[in-house]
């Protein structure tokens, strides 16, 4: 347990003009299991989520799960929070040799609220709690699937210049060592509004990332982080809408596509919602008056006029 | 309800020569909650998981999970399978006006077990069904979070040619409708082992992807689905792993990175796991007795020997 990354023997093959096929070690993303537990202290407390992860920050991790699923409101919320090793009986697997039969190592955060801090329903027909590492949120009850945020997002009055968004990416990927090494790890960046870097993590889930990223935030006690902009790696999805939302974040930003469910509760919420920033250009699905943009003899100003011709805003995603 | 793609205005702002900001309609994938529910007829049946999802292909996605979860073997252990409309006060949000404000339409794929099929269980100490998009598959319990095949693909004598794999992602990619319109959607493709593409599947969720084409298989009666490949337009995680072990698939291929725990999983079941299948090179990172790789002078044939030095096999995610 514990690496970010961790080595595995791999059969290279190029059919390029060399057509070689060869063993070569290789960097790999490490995944493995954390479970989130949380209740009253003094109590059993049962299983809320298994998340796969990348090992690392887990206590941020389960904050961060747990802020964005309305479950605590602060730092102050949690009276103790630690990670526990799992089955003492699981052998750590760490070369290619024995992972291919030993069982899986885990670990679980075990969190105790702060008396009066109401413990998470995890009754499945009322409340279904899991986190995932991208995309989705999967809860056994629509009615759950929503959480509610305490912060307005909508009043924030923080505006960025587009040649702020532009840089963001790059400045996510200069510091992913993660990345670098495996290709295979996302990333969340918190920044504020000109563009500084205030916290990075990795992770094989977006939404691990994002909670983690939003775990430390809680810890640092700035949430709600009003004024500041979250920047991922992949695509933005209903969920990491809402997790920027249960933040107070009142920007987020992501490399690729959102998705229609992102759009809609960006624009209820009055969160400013970028996608497709690579290269030199943007599109914003909502909250546009954030956008200080240049004006352009050819273009408008973003005022909200009809839908004119414009080539296609889908471009291959990253 | 319905659409695999839906429009919205947006505000496109590049930065480029021309410096240009402009309002323009935008295609974006379509993102909307799916619940689904199992357990014996003439019951009244609980709510088994919610996944977002691009609508469509609903009944093969719960069929597919339900499968890859180890609830159902084949298609005889479903009884019925209908999709129900959701709550009869939730309108459709089809405008971006209404969109902002309009609770979200969904829908609700409700599965009566064949009697004899133990229905799932839900207690969440006990287990914890979810699904989700991309990434992950998350349960309460640590011991939830594997399942077990019925079928061993270690023994499927299937091999295939480098080839064959190199010409994987373009087939996919040429096919992805939604994703040429939105640059948002997941693909997962059925191929046979010359290449001949059998059933693909977009989705907002890589999971829910190949759960519709599983689902498809199932109802089509082809699992297990011996002698297949199955490719992913994004990486490879523990849990793609496990469903395509579920399916009887014994050669998952990805366009993307693979984590560690996909690959210690894929070692142990016998399944042949591909990686940073693009261009014309790719990984194998286990089971490369199933690739059939060209005779290279300065290569080996892929005997596992000792690592050598060779270049990161790291390259941009796609």
């Amino acid at each position: 347990m514990g690496r970010v990354t961790d080595r595995r023997s791999i059969l290279r093959v190029d059919l390029g003009d060399e057509r070689t096929s060869r063993r070569a070690p290789d960097s790999l993303a490490a995944e493995e299991p954390l479970e989130v537990r949380a209740g009253a202290a003094g109590t059993r407390r049962a299983p809320l989520a298994v998340t796969m992860r990348t090992p690392g920050d887990d206590l941020d991790l389960a904050i961060g799960f747990l802020l964005t699923e309305g479950v605590i409101r602060d730092a102050d919320d949690v009276h103790t929070a630690q990670l526990c090793a799992g089955s003492a009986t699981t052998p750590e697997a760490t070369t290619p040799e024995a992972a291919g039969s030993a069982p899986n190592t885990y670990n679980v955060v075990d969190v105790a609220l702060t008396p009066g801090v109401p413990a998470p329903v995890t009754d499945p027909s009322r409340n279904f709690y899991t986190t995932s590492s991208c995309g989705v949120c999967g809860k056994a009850s629509i009615d759950a699937v929503r959480t509610r945020s305490r912060f307005d997002v909508s009043v924030d009055p923080v505006t960025v210049a587009a040649e702020t968004l532009i840089g963001l990416p790059g400045a996510l990927r200069t510091r992913q060592r993660g990345f670098a090494a495996t290709g295979g790890l996302h990333a969340a960046g918190l920044f504020t509004s000109d563009g500084a870097l205030v916290c990075l993590r990795e992770d094989v889930g977006r939404h691990n990332a994002v909670d983690k990223v939003i775990g430390w935030a809680v810890r640092e006690r700035r949430v709600p982080l009003a004024g500041h902009l979250l920047m991922v790696s992949g695509r933005a999805s209903f969920e990491l809408c809402q997790k920027a939302w249960m933040a107070g974040i009142p920007l987020l930003a992501a490399v690729s596509a959102p998705s229609t469910l992102a759009v809609d509760l960006a624009t209820e919420a009055g969160l400013t919602l970028v996608g497709f920033l690579r290269g030199a250009s943007f599109n914003v699905y909502a909250g546009a008056q954030r956008v200080r943009v240049p004006a352009s003899p050819g273009g408008d100003d973003g005022a909200d006029r009809a839908p004119t011709a414009a080539p296609p805003a889908a471009a291959p995603r990253t």
